[in-house]
């Protein structure tokens, strides 16, 4: 409202600035009343807390974010289509075409992205889960990488199917760094401690959103973010992943809708699996098998994937290459891939001119692909652009569909392994819940090839369904990889079908039983290789952890100030160690002296301090005492997402615990992983 | 394997064993083999932890249960029918055999269960909400209410939907008492810590067990389940969740299979609503909308609910009533709720002939029933048994089905809450859902009365689909009285039907925000009015819970002992309070002395020991210092479900916190519900 200016204006232009402003705003009375109204509701909105707006600022900007770049790789796909047709009969030609692009595509994402920054590398969820459990990677979640993984993640998907990677993972991490930017953004007169929190609270619903914008799942969204990245979870922090996971989601699907894709908001792999006699009760048998079938394909995947990332990193050559000439080895990497996957070649047995999209909608088809008569002309034509047409890029003339599908689950094993060596931005949940859907695929077709009149169930024959194996064994595969459970939701959100979701269940259960067991997952494994911070887990068997106590696995060695001491002894006890914070005590005696006076607390301090008393300590929260057992410290840790706690004995400091304590404590330590030994342990 | 028996026996006699043993077993080594395969195969098994099992068995035995109960439920609710037709037209004998017949029901499972254990009473949630706190209810799990709920439950729920109760609360409470009985019943080598921690993991499971066997929605189940109960979760917990309710949830609808219920396992109220185009754009404002009203109504239910509770318990007429003749009580209330029901009287204007499973059904159906044509002859007809015919029910000649709805949600909200009055065992999650569903039918069909040609979008017209907006309705309304965001999967799971979820997930955060922002939760504002050990939340915004430190509030009086006192102490401290722990000292000196020359630490002993020596003293694990912020305590306290936590400052006991504490600390104390102001808070 813009008020005339008092004195220094001529009465009369004063008066005409008065006119003009009633003759505008006529009903001065109504407009007040109004608004004050608007007013109370906008102070009504905002006393939920100023979370909510946040929330849909960042789910709205991720989905358009994730639409954009879908927008812009189809086109980029459809470019590549295009050449590779257009260049005509010659095969020279033709293998340039195929494999020239994704190289290009590749090589470009590889140095783009790490010419700016090298944190945009991969698919970040294993630092994220770092990060949620406490520990500070600096200028992981800066704004800055977020440009260079946007502009590196469409380069990568561009490259399509040759390259064999997705979207989930990357971002995950997107959505986390725009969330942290938004959050600076907001004014705060939070203090550290509650920033802190805060901050927690709003990366757990970035997370959903990253999900959730990518595959227009929200519920799933929440869980699969929940169980990938957390240990514990505040039910308190529910309602936050889920609004921002559903207006992201919602977003997503209304874009589509507005670029006339759906007709209206839809699942985005939309499946027609007839929903009157999904499956019959014998199937659960058939479905347990893939569940094993899945979980143990899912350890020989992790093992080879973690031995493959030692191995180049240990290899003279390759990782020559991968210090100084990043662009050369991917370069190299893909020109390999594209050479196997070039369709008149080895190609052709594995439907590699399907995009990561396709593959997922034939695998879903509803129908028995053993009993359908394939067109013979198909190999010839360019894909089909009719959806049910699309299935024929697994006919292959010499090889039946069970060929084609075995190459693919074969070949497709270590090129995906060996895609995740690339270093370029990337998500690598997409391709193994491909591969999933392949296994699930190709046993659904051999069950049908077993009953080939159906199921007889109370007289009635039902025919198998193979489309629904594809689901189970999608949502068995990635969840026994990533050891979650929420992937038979996210089956069925993504596909819009529940009626499968019983067996769905069952097979990713007994999936996660067997991988759990065995291999850590491969987030975790990743975390392990690349020598992130890591608590590994204590299962619940280990009775020998309620035994084991602090005093047994303590560093002892504690360099702590005295609250008197000056700058000399500060600096000397920065010198010493290259701890993050001391303990203060009150006076100067050495704390293990038994025979000690004076009592004494520990505090901390940041490492700024030049004294004692004018530095900033912040007073401590809780102290251990050495009689506390294994188990309840590894609780506390889990719990209050700790890095280092104190241990007192009658008010003295006699030691302090960190996470390498920790991971390095008698029962504990059996659980690390020695290359592929150990299990990260589900119990 | 049975051995010869070696000495004793006369040699041709062993020679003779031998020789039967050798001919009933050929081939010794491929046995032996066999025989080490499957000890192998078992120790794989059992290697995962003895939980799979335990849970197993926890899941089908419920299934089993809650399916034999709903059988015998439909019998006797049939067996009520056939009395009421039966019975001719003479208007007296009608009215009696209406009302006489649920009366004896339910103060037959008022006696019944208050004669055996008082305990049984009620939904039990809110209890346990409070034991997984880590409050110690005793007896409330004792294995000798289960009986008495069986009993008392089926005769609630035979009653019908005169008395408008569900089975969902009841029979969480039936599945811990279950799972905690399994528990004892293993022989267990743990330590007591490590049971109480096994016992919580086991409570957890337990509970979704009891939602996924009466919905047969295994993944709604867990997460509704954690959102009702826990205020943090171990992602690590949820595979027993998932495992135990898959089990449970399978286990119920296989059993509907057997009893030719249903072809094959599908969703227990399945719904037909077309999936080809499931909703209009514009129609997410209408959900909204719905969502508003379902806030705004749950405000309302949960504000006369907690009223009435306490009016009841205040009024002295039915507190004598209460506290000596319950089944009085009980023969009253539902004598009042059977008379309105009466189908000639009030009856017919809210379809009150319909069962509990018949009023969703009907609710959910996909036809529009302002367009549909009722059949005039159907208010003389009993309820017919062709799912298509069922919703005339709904009909009356000289009111629309508006009216009737309109008439069914004004009557219903004050008979449900004088329901959930009634002491004998019930759930109140299904009623609160009906009524859901009642709301969405009634704004649906509004809707589409608005729009009867259907809503135009890009040249086509698509009409409006009542059914979606009662799932909405149930899902917002239910989610909204519980607090809880899952119930939108809830209905998804129960219904097979994912297409709208959506629009439901937006109705169901709407109706949340609104909500919980005025209005402690149903079980909360139980809790409540019971006077059970509750922990208010601490809203996000509350800057204030980071400023105030433990000092400030903590109880300075402790009563200690020392580490040398004698048994007159220890008596004298047992008489002095009714802690049930007791800090021991190193020296008897006064804790509060600062000039004490001997260190202190603070040890816990349990109420058992007579000299400080030679009884049971534990290791404290935590000890909180005088600075620790009321934010910090109180994360603390819900973390790790303390109930007492002690203060030391430079190694000397200061004080005490427990809940009574936490819960009077300033800004934590403005959450406290003085009648029905304040709100639990969301944010």
């Amino acid at each position: 409202m813009k008020h005339p200016v008092p004195g220094g204006l001529r009465e009369e232009e004063e008066e005409r600035v008065l006119v003009s402003e009633q003759s505008w705003r006529p009903c001065p009375k109504a407009r007040r009343r109004l608004r004050g109204c608007l007013e109370w509701v906008k102070q009504q909105l905002f006393r939920v807390g100023e979370d909510w707006y946040f929330l849909f600022i960042l789910g709205v900007l991720m989905a358009i974010i994730s639409f954009m770049m879908d927008l812009l790789i189809f086109r980029l796909y459809e470019a590549h289509r295009w050449l590779y047709q257009e260049v005509g009969d010659v095969l020279v030609l033709k293998y340039l075409s195929w494999t020239m692009y994704p190289i290009v595509m590749a090589t470009f994402s590889t140095g783009f992205s790490q010419s700016i920054t090298p944190h945009s590398v991969g698919s970040g969820i294993p630092e994220l889960k770092t990060i949620l459990t406490g520990v500070v990677l600096e200028d992981y979640l800066a704004i800055k990488n977020f440009g260079a993984k946007v502009v590196g993640l469409t380069c990568t998907l561009a490259a399509g199917s040759t390259v064999f990677l997705g979207k989930v993972g990357s971002f995950v991490h997107l959505s986390t760094m725009v969330a942290v930017y938004l959050g600076k953004m907001r004014t705060s007169v939070m203090k550290e401690y509650e920033n802190k929190f805060k901050q927690n609270e709003m990366l757990v619903a970035a997370q959903a959103v990253g999900v959730a914008s990518v595959f227009g799942a929200p519920i799933s969204g929440v869980l699969f973010s929940i169980e990938v990245m957390s240990s514990h979870f505040a039910v308190r922090d529910y309602w936050r992943g889920f609004f921002a996971a559903t207006c992201g989601a919602f977003m997503f699907r209304l874009l589509a809708v507005f670029n006339s894709e759906q007709e209206t908001i839809a699942a985005i792999f939309k499946s027609d699996l007839k929903i009157d006699f999904p499956f019959d009760l014998l199937e659960t048998f058939f479905f347990a098998i893939l569940g094993a079938v899945c979980g143990l394909l899912a350890c020989a995947y992790l093992f080879c994937q973690r031995w493959l990332l030692a191995a180049v990193r240990e290899n003279r050559l390759t990782a020559k290459l991968l210090a100084t000439d990043k662009p050369v080895y991917t370069a190299l990497v893909v020109l390999l891939l594209a050479s196997i996957t070039f369709p008149p070649g080895l190609g052709q047995l594995m439907a590699s001119r399907l995009t990561m999209k396709e593959y997922l909608i034939t695998l879903f088809d509803n129908r028995t692909w053993g009993l359908l008569v394939p067109n013979a002309s198909s190999l010839a034509d360019p894909p089909s652009k009719d959806p049910w047409g699309l299935w024929q890029e697994w006919c292959h003339p010499s090889a039946t569909i069970f060929g084609t599908l075995a190459f693919f689950l074969m070949m497709k094993f270590w090129m995906l392994i060996l895609a995740t060596t690339l270093p370029l931005p990337a998500g690598y949940f997409m391709p193994i819940f491909v591969y999933g859907a392949a296994i699930g695929r190709l046993l659904g077709e051999t069950v049908a090839l077993l009953f080939p009149e159906g199921i007889r169930s109370e007289g009635a024959l039902h025919p198998v369904v193979p489309g629904g194996y594809a689901l189970a064994g999608a949502a068995a595969f990635s969840g026994s990889v990533t050891h979650s459970i929420s992937t038979a939701l996210l089956v069925c959100e993504a596909t819009g079908h529940l009626s499968h979701v019983l067996p769905v269940i069952l097979a990713v259960l007994v999936a996660n039983a067997i991988t759990q067991k065995h291999q850590p997952s491969f987030y975790d494994g990743t975390i392990i290789v690349k020598k992130l911070p890591y608590l590994p887990r204590i299962r619940s068997r280990h009775m020998a952890s309620y035994q084991v106590v602090v005093e047994e696995f303590m560093e002892r060695r504690v360099v702590a100030l005295a609250k008197g001491s000056g700058f000399e002894e500060v600096l000397a006890a920065l010198d010493t160690s290259a701890d993050a914070e001391y303990p203060v005590l009150e006076s100067a005696e050495p704390s293990s002296s038994p025979s000690s006076r004076a009592t004494r607390a520990p505090y901390c301090t940041q490492k700024t301090g030049t004294l004692g008393d004018n530095c900033a300590i912040e007073p401590i929260m809780l102290q251990l005492s050495p009689w506390t057992s294994l188990h309840q410290a590894h609780h506390l840790f889990e719990l209050l997402r700790l890095q280092r706690i104190f241990v007192t004995r009658f008010g003295e400091l006699v030691g302090a615990v960190s996470r390498a304590e920790l991971s390095g404590a008698p029962p504990a330590g059996e659980q690390r992983f020695g290359g592929a030994a150990g299990g990260a342990g589900a119990g």
